[in-house]
C-alpha cells in the first residue's frame, strides 16, 4: 500500500489549493465549529438542507457530508436527496450516523441512507457502526470487538455487507474497506471533551475525499490530520473551551511536512 | 435544611462519576455552548428534537432540559410528547420560558409545557418567570419585586400556583418551591454579555437534578456552581469573547472542595 | 457629506445606550456567532422564526435582519411577513442574501423578500448582489466590476433598480444608494477564515441602522466597525480559532473614540 505520511500531506496541500466545496447537511449543535473547522484547514464549507436545493448545490461540491444528530423526517428526505444527486454524480458521500442504535429512528435513518445512497465513507464510534449490521449479520456483534484483530475481522465484514469503507473512531481509529486495515492513533483526551469533534472528523474526511478518491487513504489521512490538529491543541490548552480555539488554530496552521511527520498511520 | 455547600460539592463529584445524560430540546442560538458546558462539567448532553425519537430519547435520560429560545408549534409538540413521557418516568424536567412575556407564543407556550408536564425546575429571569402567573394570581406582580422580601413571598405564591419550584435569576439568584427559600450570589457580569448563559444555566440545573433529587437544592447549587465557573472567567478575562472560553475552562476544572469553599448560598 | 469618521462615534456611542433590539432570522451556522457578535457591541440580540411570533416579535424591534444562509420555504414565509411588518412599521431591514446565484431558491428567496418588503441595506459580497439583477438590467454585469470606477456605475444602477442601498462587501466595501458612493476599507484577512463574519457584519449594520436612520452612513460606520475589530484581532492572533474570540473582545471593548480614529471611510 502506499506510503500514507506522504499522501496525507499530499491531501491536506490539496484540499488548501483547490478549496473543494463541502456540501454538508448536518447537525444544529455542531454546524458553526464544523464550518470553522473546513474553513481553517482550507475547504469551502456550505450548508444546505432545503429539499428544494439540496440537488443543485451539491452538483457543485467536491463532497456530500450527511449527519444525523439531530434528525428530522424532513432532514432525512434532504438527506437522501442530495445523497442520490451525488450518487448519480460520483461525488463521495460520507456518513456520520450520531446516536445510531440510541432510537429507532436514528438506526432506520442510517439504514435507509446507506441502502439509497452509495457511502464512501461511513464514519462513526464503534457502537454507533454495529448497531447498523441486519440481524442475518455474519459478525458476532459488540461483545467480539474487545480484541482488537476481532474487531478489524468483524470490521471487514461490515464493511462489505454495507457496501462502504468503515471509519471506527475511538482512542485508536480503524479504517477498513473489507480488504486491507489502517489504524490511525493520532488524538488527545480533550477532544472527548469538546462537542462536534466526531462530527467535524467525518467533515474532514469529507474534504480529504474531495481530493483523494480512495476512500481508505482519504478517511485515514484526515483522522490522522485532525487528530494531530488535537495533539497540538493539547500541548497549549489543558481545558476543553481553549483547547477547541487551540484545535481550530491547529487546523490552520499545520503544514504538509508537520503532518507528514506528526502522523501516526500504521497499515497491516 | 442541609448544609448546601457540602451538598454543592457532592452534586458536582456524583455528576463527574455518573456522567448522567442530559436530553435538551433547545434553541439554536445556544446548543454548541450548552452541549460544550454539559461535557465541561462532567454530563453527557444529546440535543433532539423529533416528535418521533423525543419519547425513546428521553428515556434513556438522567434529566430533560425545555428551552423555547427559537420555538415552532413543532418543537413545542416535542417538549410535550418528551415531557409527558419524562413525567410518566420520574425523569426530572427543567423549563426555561425564554422570552416569555415577549411574544403571546412564548407565553402560551410555556404555559401548555407547565400545565401538561410536571416541571421540577421553572428557570427564568424575573419578567419571564412573572409573565406566567394567571390573571387570577394572588401575586402583586412586577412591582412588588423591587422590595426583597416582597419578592420571595411572590416567588412562593407563584411556586405554588405554577407547581414547580422556581429559580429566578439575576445578579442574586432566588430558589424556592414555596416553603424555604436559598439566595445564590455567585456570578459575574460578562455573564449578560455571552448568548446563552441563562439557558445553559438551565442545563446546568438539569445536569444536578439528574444527581440530586431536591429541586431546591438541585438547582441552588448548580448555579452556584454555574455562577463560581463565571467568577473564575472573569478573572482572567475582561471580554466577552475571551470570558465565555475561560467560562468553559472553569466548569472542567472547577474542583467539589473549590466549589464548597467558594458558593455563595444563603438559606433563609 | 458629513464627516462619517464622527458618526461612526456617535453611532457606537447610541448602540451602547440604547441597546437597541435586533431581530435576526438567520441561518443555523452564525446564530451563536451573532448574537455573542451584538451582545458584544452593546445590542440586544433576539432570534426568532416562527410564522405565528416573527410580526409581534419585530414590532419592539429596532431592526431587522433577515439572512437567507440555511434557507427553507417555510423560514422564508417568516421572513417575509416579519418583514412587511417592519415595512409598516417604518423598522429599518437589512437583507444578507447569502448563497444568491448559488442555487435557484437562493436567488429567487431573496428577490422576493426584496419585492415584498422595504430593504433598507443589502448587504452581500459582489457576486450575490449581482445575482439580484434582473434580466434587462441596464448594468453590465459581473464583468464590469473589475473596474473599481465602472464596480461603483454598476452599484449604484443595481441600487435604483432593487430600490435598496447595497454595501457589497470584500477587500474594499463599497457602499451606495446610487447618489453617493463611500468605501471602507478596514477589515483583515482572517475575516474570511472565520465562518459568520459576512452574516454579522449585517448584523451589525441592523444595530447601526437602528440609531441611524441613513442607510448609506449606518452601513458604511458599521462595516468600519466591524473592520476595526478585525484589524484588533489581528494584531494578537495568527489564525482563526483565536481571531474570532478576540473579535469578539474587540466588538466590547473599541471604544467610539477609538473608532473615529481607527476607521477608514471614504466619501467619493
Amino acid at each position: 500500500m502506499k506510503n500514507l505520511a506522504e499522501q496525507a500531506a499530499r491531501n491536506l496541500s490539496a484540499v488548501r489549493e483547490k478549496k473543494p466545496l463541502i456540501h454538508n447537511i448536518t447537525n444544529f449543535v455542531v454546524m458553526n465549529f464544523t464550518a470553522n473547522a473546513l474553513l481553517a484547514m482550507g475547504a469551502s464549507p456550505v450548508m444546505a438542507h432545503a429539499i428544494n436545493e439540496v440537488e443543485e448545490m451539491v452538483s457543485h461540491a467536491g463532497a456530500l457530508v450527511l449527519n444525523i444528530g439531530t434528525l428530522t423526517d424532513e432532514w432525512i428526505a434532504a438527506m437522501i436527496a442530495a445523497g442520490r444527486k451525488a450518487t448519480e454524480k460520483m461525488i463521495p458521500i460520507v456518513l456520520d450516523p450520531v446516536g445510531s442504535g440510541a432510537t429507532k429512528l436514528r438506526t432506520e435513518s442510517a439504514r435507509k441512507i446507506l441502502s439509497q445512497t452509495r457511502v464512501s465513507v461511513l464514519r462513526g464510534n464503534a457502537s454507533e457502526i454495529l448497531s447498523l449490521q441486519d440481524d442475518t449479520s455474519r459478525t458476532k456483534g459488540v461483545d467480539a470487538v474487545h480484541d482488537v484483530d476481532e474487531a478489524a475481522r468483524t470490521a471487514g465484514i461490515l464493511s462489505a455487507e454495507l457496501g462502504s469503507t468503515l471509519a471506527i473512531t475511538g482512542p485508536v481509529d480503524l479504517i477498513t474497506d473489507g480488504r486491507g486495515v489502517v489504524r490511525v492513533s493520532n488524538g488527545h483526551p480533550l477532544m472527548a471533551g469538546v462537542t462536534g469533534t466526531g462530527c467535524t472528523a467525518s467533515a474532514a474526511v469529507g474534504a480529504f475525499l474531495a481530493v483523494d478518491p480512495d476512500p481508505v487513504s482519504a478517511a485515514a489521512t484526515a483522522l490522522a490530520f485532525f487528530g494531530l490538529a488535537g495533539e497540538l491543541a493539547g500541548d497549549s490548552a489543558a481545558a476543553p473551551g481553549s483547547f477547541m480555539i487551540k484545535m481550530l488554530d491547529a487546523l490552520f496552521t499545520i503544514t504538509p511536512d508537520q503532518l507528514q511527520k506528526g502522523c501516526k498511520i500504521e497499515n497491516t
